[in-house]
């Protein structure tokens, strides 16, 4: 009885037993650090948490990012680098003589996100090949659905509906590279419509931070595109929402109990991914 | 003999091993978290610690609580949630299909510091039915005192004296609930008198950051009744002390070194009722 | 292949499993507590990280440090501390049942530190008795540099020299106290006479924090002695430069990749000390 329940918790692996992660956190992703540090406990690994790696490099302290890692390398098999610059991991990665997985730099990539949603989509769809996505929210400052467009784009017969407010519309760079891959994709300002023909809908929240003083032009683009029951009542049976979390109001309430509100199935993807990642780079198969 | 050295110091259980705890904090708690954490870990289980989960629901992102919980679930066996707002473990226990323990939810109730006081005089007396017990210091505002007097009554034959200043009296809902179970209360202002009769001194911290301005109304509570040498001679000989820490000088530090004097053995047992609790919810016997 | 490759990497001691060590850290020093950790990890022990400890004794709760080790105690078998007040080691091992650590007492000492100072010196020259050290930068304000100079005395045939601004010079105290041990020392202000017949050259950060409003001050501090590619080209071929670490500039980044750059070296045999006195202290061989 008791192995049955303890089955159905925690029944962890012990495949990265006597591994040592540490979790170099320039700014706070408490949601990014614990899905990194469940992942290595589940496979018996342990872990060395920093959240204020800041003060590495504080006004009295100057350490340059180069001589931390060098520092903390020495303590750990394996870090997970969350920086506030852009090239930051990179740099980590050009120093470290020990695996460094981006945890996200700044207005540059959080890989282990687009690893996840991809990973999602292929597991609640069934196939990557073929799928028809909705990328709606916040287009030009969200670094989760510029990387997805990025990642989807190395897949075939894909199309890419764009949906989001006049101010954060998708920018050039990543049409520009969707059109060199062939991709299709095209903006729409019926989100209603765009529901009807999808495999995903990927909702995303306004970034109220990158409005500065101008609250006027967030409150309306905030509003603006909202997945609610009616968005729903179009969708496909076998279609699903997903949302890289945290979310405000741009998913309702009432949409959580539909079989295909998905963002909370991909949040725990993360952690899934998150293991694969360790163990991949830790053990090497 | 280093297995016998071992043996005095750790030793712990692997029983919950395999299993992983979130403490999920809105509030510091440094005291009630390694508490958790250190029960946790004597029986083999894992932690991931969350000091700053206000993070979650901070301006900019925006998160309920409820999408947290369904967030963290996701990664962990078990959650211990510090919130500062009543009624927000109730939310979470709703929410989340994993259990989760409530660790003090601001003004409401702190249940594991209730269970700790009840077992340490349980242990230290070796009886519940029967005692007699004194509640001193602020009363109004101390949420221990208000738990255990609401406890404690469910056993027999229980006498309560409270002992406080004007300002910081035990407050009526209290007083009718003792009332409604029968439960015999007095209020005195005579801490002596009260200390010769009493099986448990229950002494607490007047809460300065309740006075506001008011120092001087503070600083004229605080000094009228404190445990000192006095109420030793006094005290019966089977009788303790108690205190739910951290004290200023309301118990002289002249005091520890009495037999009698209960408090650190009352937090160590938080430690073990924390321990009991997460076998049982965990592996559920 | 695979226990290869872990051997390479984690490959940890069992040797504290089942044994809490508690980082009690009252002001931040993330490199020192992650070393700390590390070693308890590496030997199969557990951690309970307290980052702000300064929680316990902070204006509205005002523990005494007595009283939180009384309680920490209770839940752990072993204390790192690290506090902002000389004497607050001594303090808490007096107060202690369990080993305490001093991990920092503000201008007190780091006795770690100087501990895996000489055991890089030992390691990387071989020997300690007869050595010639040079001990550059700010000899007023660096603990680090004190506490080695008072260590390094118990040797034989030692020879010291001071390499350091005006404003930042060796203190009498030590002074005196290396004459009392028979120990020769002299001041000298060319850094390139000094590298030319020095066994180790241990360099200091200017701590800018010192000099308040005199920024003009610091500067010129800072830039008089460098350690650069001109020291490597003086330095005897067997001789090491060291550094505590963090460093600025007052070691150029063209030395790290010089075989004699030890300070790496220095940092991760931080690790081994700590590993080595937690299984003296807890299982006493």
């Amino acid at each position: 009885m008791e192995a049955v329940e303890r089955g159905s918790h925690g029944a962890r692996s012990r495949v990265l037993e006597g591994y040592l992660m540490a979790t170099l956190f320039y700014e706070p992703s408490t949601r990014t650090r614990l899905s990194f540090e469940a992942a290595m406990r589940r496979l018996g690994g342990e872990v060395l948490t920093t959240e204020n790696a800041r003060e590495f490099s504080s006004a009295a302290k100057g350490e340059t990012l180069e001589d931390t890692i060098r520092t903390v390398e020495g303590y750990s098999d394996i870090i997970v680098l969350r920086h506030f610059e852009s090239g930051a991991a990179r740099r980590a990665a050009d120093t470290a003589n020990i695996p460094v997985i981006n945890a996200g730099d700044g207005p540059g990539q959080h890989p282990t996100q687009a690893l996840l949603d991809v990973y999602t989509i292929k597991r609640e769809i069934g196939t990557l090949d073929g799928i028809k996505l909705g990328l709606v929210g916040d287009l030009a400052n969200g670094r989760t659905v510029r990387s997805l467009a990025y990642l989807i784009a190395k897949y075939q017969n894909i199309k890419i509906y764009f949906v989001s407010p006049d101010v954060v519309k998708m920018k050039d760079d990543i049409k520009d590279y969707l059109n060199s891959q062939g991709v299709e994709w095209e903006e729409s300002s019926d989100l209603l419509e765009v529901a009807s023909k999808c495999d995903v809908i990927y909702q995303t929240r306004i970034q109220k931070e990158r409005f500065g003083e101008r609250i006027d032009l967030y409150e309306a683009a905030r509003g603006k595109y909202i997945v609610d029951r009616k968005v729903l009542d179009v969708l496909p049976k076998h279609a699903v929402i997903m949302h890289p979390l945290p979310r405000l109001d741009e998913i309702t309430v009432d949409v959580d109990s539909d079989p295909r509100a998905a963002y909370f199935r991909q949040a725990k993807n993360g952690l899934y991914i998150r293991m694969a990642l360790l163990k991949l780079l830790l053990v090497g198969h």
